[in-house]
């Protein structure tokens, strides 16, 4: 479709390189940007910028940090002991969220997918190594999805730890609070008979 | 959500402010810009500045435009005696992508909608009345999506241009091409009844 306006065509270009935004919903959103204030797309302008000048990886963990070492990494009150290794960013705010968790974490950046050309050197698997090699962690939780991508990226990971004096834990699948037991699949409803706990009230 | 950078909280909060994009959509979104060369988001940025200090709309027919006068009104070979009243950008994109329209436009920027706040005054409706005043001009097709606000608003305008000697047209409505036609709305079948055409081969 021909535009009426270059700068109209970079801005939606721009959002249509996005993942899940096609060429109509960025002509949306720039229109809506166009009925905005100046100012106020000006300031979205600047976010973006600051968001590459001033975002760093927290050399410990790899989260995303203001400073050299995040926020996480650097209080004292965290048990640096255990590490619970994550795929991604949003992990690490989903199980802060939940404020049942105070050691530190291992961001990977992703998990093993070679249908995307994913492999373990792109991840921060050897990171991990090295920081348990320096030692003083007990426990390695991996906390990745359970999907044949995130299962393979655990066990990679299970086996590069072989040699390491270390407790590998994982966290618990079962059926989902609120989940209906005869709507949940059977592997999962399989899985959480054979792996039953002791019912505690 | 706690967020673990004030530059990546600016940056999700700006894209959440777009209409249709949540909090967790944002927060991909801003991730999956961070995974990219710094110089992509930067020119990402500048795609923005330069949209809202660059576009302007035309003075004649409120289309956006990089020049003074858009390249419609601007073209001697259109017919400047038919305009055809759109309700916004996208309309003359539409239009001009079905290549059956040699005439020129006139972008309203809305359509009266009181639900939205949206009145007469708050479009280019006293402008359309003054170019037609100017005269040179034989037809105004109104254009305008066929739900209750669009007809409202082509009510509003017929009654506008009471007092001016112009053909007032609408674009025909029936049953859209490959549309079944027991699936068809009744109003939609009713009226393609009623306002039936001559057969042509």
């Amino acid at each position: 479709m021909e535009m009426p306006s270059v700068y109209l065509e970079h801005a939606v270009d721009a959002f249509a390189q996005l993942p899940g935004i096609g060429h109509k919903t960025a002509m949306r959103l720039v229109l809506h940007l166009l009925r905005q204030e100046r100012a106020d797309v000006l300031s979205f302008a600047d976010a973006l910028q600051q968001l590459v000048q001033h975002v760093h990886y927290c050399h410990v963990c790899h989260n995303i940090t203001d400073t050299d070492t995040c926020v996480i990494c650097a209080n004292p009150k965290r048990d640096h002991s255990v590490v619970c290794v994550v795929e991604d960013v949003q992990d690490v705010m989903a199980i802060e969220q939940t404020q049942q968790y105070h050691g530190v974490y291992h961001v990977l950046g992703g998990v093993i997918s070679p249908m995307d050309g994913i492999g373990p050197q792109d991840l921060q698997i050897g990171s991990l190594v090295e920081r348990l090699q320096q030692g003083g962690i007990n426990e390695v939780i991996l906390a990745l999805s359970p999907t044949m991508e995130g299962d393979t990226t655990s066990f990679y990971i299970y086996r590069k730890l072989a040699g390491i004096q270390v407790r590998i834990t994982t966290i618990a699948r079962g059926v989902a609070q609120n989940d209906l037991l005869h709507y949940t699949d059977e592997v999962t409803l399989g899985r959480s008979i054979v792996n039953r706990i002791e019912f505690k009230v």
